[in-house]
């Protein structure tokens, strides 16, 4: 559901891998993400998927800048084999060389320290494969992995920041909650929400549906959304309100007038109408 | 993976819904499409989501068709509510009206009466709301949904196929099989698949990653994957190769080849290489 009024922080959602378009796997690090984001009051307009491919990388980043997004976070393609280009792809849409990050290649460096310490790798030396994950677009600032080696990447393109997240769902999650929420959470706009539900008894949804039809045209503001249900026989209709705005009062008060309406509407078609309070299942 | 010079039937899939983008459920129609497809022999180039929004669905529906896919599949957003807009945001992007469809308007009819017959429904009456799944873009035909009420439809513009499915993915499936499948079968170029596994010790990675990356620069038609693992504290490198062809001789011919540099290229390197048989957990 969205609401014209509302002034929301907006974001794409760019997966990475032919393992989600060949059915392999389900794209859990978006579902994961939109959680996230429409929980914090951001709102996300698009989530693609596209292959392992620089072209088609590109084209979805390009897209999304045209879009006019706040926020463009991409997940997957960033490790140090061949098939990781996601990287390649956003210098490609930005018009930028990757360049070598210094602070990419000495979080680096510890990384395979450590690894090499714990005796998980035989060797800490930094291959052409591992310096490959520090060769950010130009501007690029990498973002600290604490579970996994390739570090995150945050970049800048006019007004749309783009922020690179490794595939693996920890990585995601960690690099996601520990260097990028912050951010998020300065440039968000304050959105407070209002949900409703109320019950309509002794009128058909048949009859219903067109009234409410037109009472939404003139409250694109309230999200109105009917459950019918049988209930021993009879039916029986479930309404949820719902409005969101930059102020709690601006909420509170379209919920409340859609509400009225439809009180007086199915009143006046001779049926029941009654909140619900607490917790709707 | 993808294989250059194999000519597979390309698919873009468009899943509309806002309840995708806040994270309310996982986009599992996705999944299950592309495993379907894949699993036939054709491949799927692009996964879109987009809310219920007229300007949206046209957007991926075009940007789609300028791709060049062979067909476009939509999921979600069929229904007779007013939220439900893809058929209204593939019309935007065809350029062309929505008209009612006889048949797909006797479909609806049938559907209603079996519903009100078994007693589902008060009244088996086509209201607006009923009568908005028969009007589908000029040129669309319907596709019979056995388990709910809004049919799926199937349109072309120019060489680009579009169905359009409902969301619920019990209808979705049903559609797909009885109505979709065979048809896609019918448009399907050949594709053959082989794979093979190969068990490397006695070299690091870090030494063979650079050697793998040079032979398949030079065989990009052959999916060379290492996977590492630790057993009993030496390092040993599983290899998969994969590769697909039109004709299963080629497909063959090309895993050979290279699996042939591998060994040569293990032995030269004082390393022990040999076939896996049967499945690789």
């Amino acid at each position: 559901m969205r609401f014209p009024s509302l002034k929301q922080t907006r974001f794409n959602l760019i997966t990475i891998g032919y393992e989600i378009l060949d059915g392999k796997i389900l794209n859990t690090n978006s579902k994961w993400l939109a959680e996230r984001i429409t929980s914090m009051g951001g709102r996300v307009d698009r989530m693609i998927t596209v292959g392992d491919d620089i072209g088609e990388i590109a084209w979805a980043v390009r897209e999304s800048i045209k879009s006019g997004v706040d926020w463009i976070i991409t997940s997957g393609g960033l490790g140090p084999t061949y098939d990781d280009l996601t990287l390649r792809g956003v210098a490609k849409a930005l018009k930028r060389k990757l360049v070598l990050n210094r602070k990419a290649l000495k979080m680096l460096k510890e990384r395979y320290k450590q690894l090499y310490e714990r005796g998980v790798i035989p060797s800490p030396e930094l291959t052409p494969q591992r310096i490959k994950m520090a060769m950010l677009p130009r501007g690029g600032r990498p973002l600290r992995n604490e579970v996994g080696s390739a570090p995150g990447v945050l970049l800048r393109s006019g007004r749309t920041r783009i922020v690179c997240l490794p595939g693996v769902p920890s990585e995601l999650k960690s690099i996601f909650e520990n260097e990028v929420k912050p951010l998020i959470e300065k440039s968000l706009k304050k959105v407070f929400r209002v949900e409703r539900w109320f019950e309509v008894r002794g009128i058909a949804e048949s009859t219903l549906a067109p009234r409410i039809e037109t009472l939404r045209s003139g409250s694109p503001d309230v999200y109105i959304k009917s459950h019918p249900r049988m209930e021993e026989g009879r039916s029986m209709i479930r309404l949820q309100l719902i409005s969101a705005a930059n102020r709690l009062k601006t909420a509170e008060r379209r919920v409340e007038k859609v509400a009225e309406s439809l009180r007086r509407m199915v009143i006046e078609l001779g049926g029941e109408f009654s909140p619900i309070e607490g917790d709707v299942a």
